[in-house]
């Protein structure tokens, strides 16, 4: 097993698009997947209001998690870790919501209104990143 | 999505073999993947030495993420909450090595002689599951 370089990191977070969102609430991890684009410096993904959100707002550090995994001897993981913050300016959750949607076709009709209407109908977040790290075999 | 009934949840995380760990350091989530098996009361696995295991040994409280993905609309995630122990007697690390290394034949040769050996190369651990929970749609 060995570190990836920082490039080798982004790479892969970059690549995947689909992620482990891990969040603490009460001291205790929540895992939950999620769909995301990363531009560089955030992660942005949108959710209806649900437990993920409550948990989030509660306690705004996190991390994803993403990998790919070929064989037990060859796969990549990488966290990136950074604090959670809610997009509410019309503007900008129309544009990270057509990034989604550019990114992943098949979000809900609501969600594709969404993109026009920018009806705060589901939040729009980003996870602001500070640290990456990766490992990997192979 | 719907709640899963606690059977749907505890099928998928007896199926999965394959889970993400979330653990808590310093307030800090921190996901990794994880090969295990599942009894029904324990997620087991093991690990050389490194960071996932000094985290835990730090926080006992844990959570293993599973999911079944198939598309957009349908998909499946559980999460199975417990506290990390540290297996010890060389019978029970044998019995568990032994498991794993039957759902997973690909396990390294000096997990393979561990089996036999029970040499303490690897932590042998497991989560005493107290939660589940688990969500999908489709």
């Amino acid at each position: 097993m060995k570190a990836l370089s920082d490039e080798e990191a982004r790479a892969l977070l970059s690549h995947c698009g689909m992620g482990r969102l891990g969040c603490v609430v009460d001291g205790e991890p929540y895992v939950v997947p999620i769909n995301y684009v990363f531009d560089g410096g955030s992660i942005y993904s949108h959710s209806l209001p649900g437990r993920k959100i409550e948990v989030l707002r509660a306690h705004r550090r996190a991390c994803l998690q993403v990998d790919r995994i070929k064989s037990d001897f060859d796969w990549r993981s990488v966290i990136a870790y950074g604090d959670f913050e809610e997009i509410h300016a019309p503007n900008d959750r129309r544009s990270i919501l057509g990034k989604l949607l550019a990114r992943f076709p098949l979000l809900t009709p609501v969600e594709s209104v969404t993109v026009s209407d920018a009806e705060p109908t589901s939040i729009v977040f980003r996870i602001r990143v500070d640290r990456i790290t990766g490992v990997g075999e192979g």
